[in-house]
């Protein structure tokens, strides 16, 4: 079998994969995308309901996410705000109350404990260095320490603690034991604060894409030279060495100088690769999982909590989908609200039937906004962990442990084989910003290497 | 291609998978062993150096384990044991003293501590039901926290910290802030108390198989009937629907009623599946990484640290191998002192030149015996994370937050596929006995099934 000649091999047509290409393409370098699934944008993923673009992936953009901001400008796709307009509501011990702004009013005693943790992580966020946090001075500390008993120590109220771990929940897409306390202040630090992280107006859940997200993807990949990008193309192995790389597909095979894997840790580390990765880079993609998250949709004639004076924000204990939000486009025909299953939840129901999935959310839906909320006129979800080509989202995520003794295996090149990814960014790790970061970076490490 | 049939095709022939085989074989079925390397055993693995059996990979057998050693009787396999006679030697903070039994004599208050912080983990392990870890009474707890933590909390005095950390690298290969507390306790129970884990005489170190413990798997292995082990043939995918399984190497294809996949859960992770694994399983594998051990042997004319009063086990705070035992033959000629570098010092320690590794190791064991143990006649270790086909040892370990939201993914069959591996065995879990026992278990279940 003849292989496939080009000089850069890009494994995954995500933001990243298509950021590398761009970039590589402009520079003059002949490449071949793959890319497992027969369409592009990986974790960002839109569908059309009745009309309407609904975002089953990475829906968000906001300040400060300079790259992908541009991006779009430079593509020509218009953006409108996240609806914030209205009350919120907070639904807890069956009380239901509503509230403005990022933080619910809770008793006095939570409020405080959520100010005083929040303060806190933002704080010790600042020591973390974002290219190489085990050089934090404590690192090695927080390193082995879980987030579940960072609340524990600091937040004395269960309020709080419930109001913090969902909030972390949906900026993690895991739950407060999984993770590494060192992982949190990194990525807190990585988008430029929790603030930032939480917050609709002026954070990270500001702006959206005009048709969807999606949408973006597809004007990255149409810009790209005929021929570069190969969908339903699922790498399966790696051969490389000092001439160069093969990249194998199941029935083809593609060489190059160089290859980019543009996956997420964990799928990289399923490739097969020969040689075998070092021990450094092996162990590290044995310990980054994925995230999980259900994104659960449901679609109205029209957004009737607005006119009730209700953004269609709500956070609540209800399970299973403890943070909603109005996802309709501006208009709010039809009417759009989102749930988020997370975590440990997300794992559960993923493998539940899809109906009781359904009843369960719109139940939610309903305690929050009333009986209308739950009877929709279609509902929709997607689990990512039941993606073959994700395996979880929205990112890969640092257990106890794993920064301090694997980080630095992290995006460093084995060789001819470079890595991208939005785990690989230091700024917005884990937002589609980090993703175009990433590809853009391993594109520059391509070209400065045949300098 | 047309391809190989069998009633039942095993993946692995570690001794899970050899034992899986052995009883399928014994009820008349017949079955395939496919196993990627060119040898049996898995992470048992024997070569012969000086005329002496050397151990690089599981070695030891012990007390209660039942199966194991039942086998080696079967098969004709002596065994002796481990030489303990002699003082031990702890080396810390630069002072070297002795002490014999398994607590080495530190100063009271750190005594104290270890002896609070074993009988603590002792007695919280007998609350963990071996079948279902995560429905302990406070399962969430003690998952949501580090062996660290609890080490931090509990052992009050540096002295006390060390021990308990370098005792328990030696029983994960992993470090206190990787393991999930309730993993620990899982283990310990599994194992059959700290003791027994810790202890060479009436423990998992006492008993050792004459000529190497791969003398069993390879007794194991010539047992099954002609035809039914084929080496080098690693598995790439395994097709499963209602009517059987396919699985797939590079050049071959083997089907059958059912499929055993006996490796540890990470690698069964990175085989492809048509249909995918269902979320649970899937983001399991992605949750049990590797732990990470360095086999570094010593090769002397003869054992004279026993002429010294020495039996050449040694605890030392020198990096970076903490932990020392003898590994002679009972008569000690050649003499054999074995030294263990674990959890992040293995990783860091894998990817440098094997020389500076050597130096390290003898300057260590030189430390602790004196300076004749710098000079061996021969020096050999083995970095089970570079193994391709292990990609670490001695076990797959559960971080924070995995148990309680995964476990349950460990041994549920997915329709005709069946998981076995010392990773899913409830007695013994790690070591060689509880390989035994998940394999003589999936048997059982494939069997069971038919009826």
């Amino acid at each position: 079998m003849q292989p496939f000649e080009s000089d850069v091999i890009v494994v995954g047509a995500g933001f990243a994969g298509l950021s590398a290409a761009r970039r590589l393409c402009a520079a003059g370098r002949r490449v071949a995308v793959l890319e497992a699934r027969d369409r592009v944008g990986g974790r960002v993923y839109t569908e059309t309901h009745h009309g309407t673009a609904i975002d089953l992936g990475g829906q968000w953009l906001g300040p400060t996410q300079d790259r992908a901001l541009a991006l779009a400008k430079e593509l020509g796709l218009a953006t409108h705000r996240q609806h914030v307009e209205g009350h919120n509501v907070l639904h807890f011990g069956g009380k239901r109350r509503l509230f403005r702004g990022t933080v619910p009013r809770v008793d006095a005693a939570s409020l405080a404990a959520v100010g005083w943790v929040w303060f806190r992580l933002d704080q010790l966020a600042k020591e973390v260095p974002l290219d190489a946090p085990w050089e934090a001075k404590q690192a090695s500390e927080w390193d082995a320490t879980t987030l579940d008993t960072f609340l524990r120590t600091h937040a004395p109220t269960e309020g709080a603690r419930k109001l913090l771990r969902y909030a972390m929940e949906t900026v993690f897409a895991a739950d407060p034991a999984d993770l590494s306390l060192l992982h949190v202040l990194f990525y807190i630090r990585s988008g430029g604060g929790l603030d930032r992280l939480l917050s609709s107006e002026n954070g990270a859940q500001q702006d959206r894409v005009v048709g969807g997200m999606q949408r973006l993807a597809e004007a990255l990949a149409a810009k790209l030279p005929e021929g570069t990008l190969r969908l339903s193309t699922p790498v399966r192995a790696i051969e490389h060495d000092r001439d160069g790389v093969v990249v194998r597909s199941d029935d083809a095979a593609f060489s190059g100088s160089r290859v980019i894997v543009a996956l997420p840790p964990m799928l990289a580390g399923r490739l097969r690769y020969a040689p075998a990765m070092p021990s450094a880079r092996d162990q590290l993609t044995q310990r980054v999982p994925q995230g999980a998250v259900i994104k659960c949709i449901a679609i109205y004639e029209r957004a009737w909590w607005r006119e009730e004076g209700l953004s269609g924000h709500a956070i609540t204990d209800l399970a299973p989908a403890h943070v909603q939000f109005d996802a309709s486009a501006p208009e709010g025909t039809p009417g759009v609200l989102l749930g988020f299953i997370e975590g440990a939840a997300a794992r559960e129901w993923s493998d539940r039937p899809r109906g009781e999935r359904r009843d369960a959310v719109l139940a939610c839906f309903a305690r929050c906004f009333g009986v209308r909320a739950g009877l929709p006129v279609h509902y929709v979800d997607k689990s990512w962990t039941e993606d073959e080509w994700s395996r979880g989202c929205y990112a890969g995520y640092f257990p106890p442990g794993v920064w301090t003794s694997s980080g630095k295996a992290l995006r460093a090149p084995i060789g001819r084989v470079h890595w991208a990814g939005t785990e690989t960014a230091t700024v917005w790790n884990g937002y589609i910003e980090g993703a175009i970061r990433s590809g853009e970076r391993a594109a520059e490490e391509v070209l400065r290497s045949e300098r």
